[in-house]
């Protein structure tokens, strides 16, 4: 790792004359060239890499790597050249990272990116803007606003006359970008548990007085958040955070589909309002499922809550993006009748790492959570960071911006078909094969499945639940020592996950997660997934797990 | 706005063809020869506005760039070639943001970066880990732990023992990074409101039950949180989001020094702790306040809190990089006895938009805030996303590691250095013009000023309170006005904050602000700003204000 020399390191000790350098691009042509030289390293560099290794590798075990990360100094003269510091990212960090970009790479929610993504994450990193407020990003705050309305556009479908009224309105906001869409979620929560907690007459608010105060000015002692238990964990993280609770998250039974059992939500929600003691604070439908790509029926959900007047937040920030699809958009429908929307640009947008979104039917929504300062965000003035869970934020919706202006609804479309269709392909096949049994069938672009001999689906099905339990428990030890195996061959990579069951369906079932958004992802490639799953259960496998199955 | 002609556009219809093309990196000679010339655009293209334009320019107005950007509608086909897209970026939209590069842009937390910092956002781009876990980060994840332990020990100066037990430990945290200051922040306080309200017995905990169920464990109303009256607005928001209620964030007053009262502090912490239904859930220190730089005295909170069992949480978000200079770090002592510290990435590190940070003395202390779920962030797991706020989240800390590495201690230490012995110029340069009043001298790097005409300075000190009252109003207006101007003029940027004052004291005054980070900013430069807002003055304002102060 310590490629510099005592005498190159003599040379780099930082002064004046060293820092103006690094802060003053040269322009004459040679460092210019280098400059270049450094860009292309990065690009090319890092291509070869992932054109090379393909998923994740365990060649170097988490505890060898380790092993060399254990200097807890900062050194104290500079350590090493810029040239040094990018030819070891991109020789010895790159390669033990993982290749998110591989077609083989199944298993997250992540994948390539067109190449261009690159490009505009470094304009972004070089004007540097901070769209917290109008002076540190001026047309950019405004850029920001359009995509703003965009995004709101192609979810809830208002007319010309509403976003003329607010797409550049410095009073209302249609949305806002957040870190990641755990945040989002949050942003979303935490307008909705205000606007219900600033009802009570002649009360100040939640936000200025706190959630005791606000409980004992409705007299109420809970609020809860139903959603199917399917929800994202980030619900249970901001229903902790906010106050409210995280057990105050009510898990509700999904159907045979893995969508919210929609009887169960207007029972659980008749019996809650019947409580006086009890507020529902928000029923969350999911439109792309983490662990499944499953959809909840928007529609019903939203009569439920408009019936009952509870905030409807759709939590879409896997399967937004499927509104691209003419084929698809169908899949999605009844999000424009919720409250508020999560949508992630580091999933189906392709934009690098990361970018969360949350949008609101209501421009007036995100008041319940504007905050000021005597220095920036006075009120009145455009800037962003008045109604906005971050303070100092980077302007990445340039790079969402122009990403929609290159790619076109259409070329979104393409993405987001390939996927669903290949996961549909895909199902198919995995059908097909005797060991291997389709757990949730894809809906958008994930499923789940494992491994389980031929031999065993016969006695499962006609299995005792006791049976079926230990039967279970033994396919589920089989398949998370399949995953983990598969992963550190370091050629494929798929994810796994526990489905909560209990003991009288059978109990716990482990499967493995493929998520299918990468357009390199063919069906040829998931076959050699399967074969080599096969291959890994009948050799390697075989003989430990006949004896115990 | 619109270059491309209808026959281009035809051509980019998308289609599988062209969605593969951006997908994968050709890398013949001439497709190569493209990405560069791309990456040559925004490095040089940006060069050159970063040269031509200082400051923000109201060239074209507000409102008339808004209405350029009033289509709500994304693009059903490619609008724009890739090359069209960046060359309006570069030609149209760069000019029309704020140069925060220039020397004369010095009113915000915001500068020039050393020019590699693009380099470097532009590999954690491409590579596109998400550090929300093992799985799709590997390496990163594990020099992200090294570098929390770096800065961890760059504050805390712990021993060799402690860090070589902690710093690629799966069990334990030493911090971690946030979007922002903000969620830093509030990251601290969420861990400092769970540990406290987990102490009741027989308590499932906050987190699980809510704020409603603590306080009613604890037989308390109300929780606090005390700060001197220059906290940052983030501390307000942390409360109202938490569910304390912003109102409980309790504002102290200050010394001649800008710095808290501590007697005042030692009072209200000994009032309020009589009180058995209310607790002080933390007292945060300022390590540089945004408006004026200051630090407080953390030593003397320090023991306080120490006394009364009471979380320290030191907000450095501006001032922590003061530790790399030997000259200086002293002004930050006590800054060890903090059980929490926030400091910043984007401001004094030098680092593109944006990168916050939190550390903890207690490396158990961020349990208080674990989740996991059945897919990622197992229990045992290395998964970063555990003790986060965010869920998914770019691998920033690969440029601050990079960046310590090129730079080392005395790099930045120089950078520190400059501002700090700048401002102390800049102070004497002010206080020897008449017609200016050194408002708040610099600790650090940060002073506050404004503009008083000498016949009223004289006027104001024997002034009665009403008639100084009086008097602040007039100057209030002429300095709104003067920044307003300068900014407009587009040479120069410095901003504006107000301190609020009793009437009895003169009333609130207007004050301009000039944060000094950027090393290329000169005395030089800071005297042209001085001699513009004389001539502003003098000419466009002396009839008006003339005639009513």
């Amino acid at each position: 790792m310590d490629r510099t020399s005592e005498a190159q390191r003599r040379e780099l000790v930082a002064n004046r004359e060293t820092l103006k350098r690094i802060f003053i691009m040269r322009e004459d042509d040679s460092a210019k060239a280098t400059l270049l030289k450094y860009m292309e390293q990065i690009f090319f560099g890092l291509q070869d890499f992932l054109k090379d290794h393909v998923g994740i590798t365990e060649e170097r075990s988490l505890r060898e790597m380790a092993s060399r990360f254990q200097n807890s100094l900062i050194s104290e003269q500079p350590e090493k050249k810029l040239a040094d510091v990018i030819t070891e990212l991109v020789e010895d960090i790159a390669p033990h990272a993982v290749n998110v970009a591989s077609p083989y790479f199944v298993g997250h929610m992540t994948s390539a990116m067109p190449f261009f993504m690159v490009h505009l994450a470094a304009f972004v990193a070089a004007l540097n803007q901070n769209v917290v407020k109008l002076e540190t990003s001026k047309i950019v705050s405004i850029v920001e606003k359009q995509l703003l309305a965009k995004i709101h556009r192609m979810i809830y479908q208002q007319d010309d006359a509403f976003y003329s009224r607010h797409i550049q309105s410095v009073d209302t906001s249609l949305g806002g970008f957040t870190e990641d869409g755990t945040l989002a979620n949050m942003t979303a929560l935490w307008v909705a548990r205000n606007s219900i907690l600033n009802q009570a007459e002649g009360f100040a608010g939640v936000e200025q007085e706190g959630m005791f105060a606000a409980y004992q000015a409705l007299g109420i002692e809970r609020m809860v958040v139903l959603v199917s238990q399917l929800g994202h964990y980030s619900l249970r993280k901001a229903a902790g955070l906010l106050g409210l609770g995280n057990k105050n998250v009510i898990g509700l039974p999904i159907d045979a589909n893995n969508r919210v059992d929609v009887d169960a939500l207007a029972r659980a929600v008749k019996e809650i309002s019947a409580d006086p003691k009890t507020r529902i604070m928000a029923v969350v439908g999911i439109a792309g499922a983490t662990e499944t790509g499953s959809v909840d029926p928007l529609p019903r959900i939203a009569e439920i809550c408009a019936e009952h007047n509870i905030h409807f937040h759709a939590d879409a920030a896997w399967g937004g993006p499927t509104l691209f699809s003419e084929k698809y958009k169908h899949l999605l429908e009844g999000i424009d009748m919720a409250d508020s929307v999560t949508i992630d640009g580091h999933k189906q947008f392709y934009m690098p790492m990361t970018c969360g979104m949350v949008y609101f039917k209501n421009p007036w929504a995100m008041d319940a959570i504007a905050y000021h300062s005597t220095y920036i965000a006075r009120p009145g003035s455009v800037d962003l960071g008045i109604k906005s869970l971050a303070g100092s934020r980077a302007s990445t919706s340039l790079i969402l911006d122009s990403a929609l202006k290159v790619m076109g609804v259409k070329g979104y479309g393409i993405l987001v078909e390939h996927g669903i269709g290949l996961a549909r392909q895909f199902a198919k096949e995995i059908r097909a094969r005797e060991n291997f049994e389709l757990v949730t069938p894809p809906e958008l672009n994930i499923l789940t499945y494992r491994y389980v001999p031929a031999r065993l689906q016969e006695r499962l099905q006609n299995a005792e639940p006791k049976e079926a339990v230990r039967i279970n428990q033994c396919l589920n030890a089989l398949n998370i020592v399949l995953q983990r195996d598969q992963r550190e061959a370091g050629k494929s990579f798929v994810s796994r996950t526990t489905f909560r069951r209990p003991p009288e369906k059978g109990g716990d079932v482990v499967v493995l997660r493929t998520v299918l958004m990468n357009p390199m992802t063919r069906l040829r490639i998931l076959k050699e997934i399967l074969d080599e799953q096969e291959q890994i259960c009948q050799t390697k496998l075989g003989k430990a797990f006949g004896a115990i199955c």
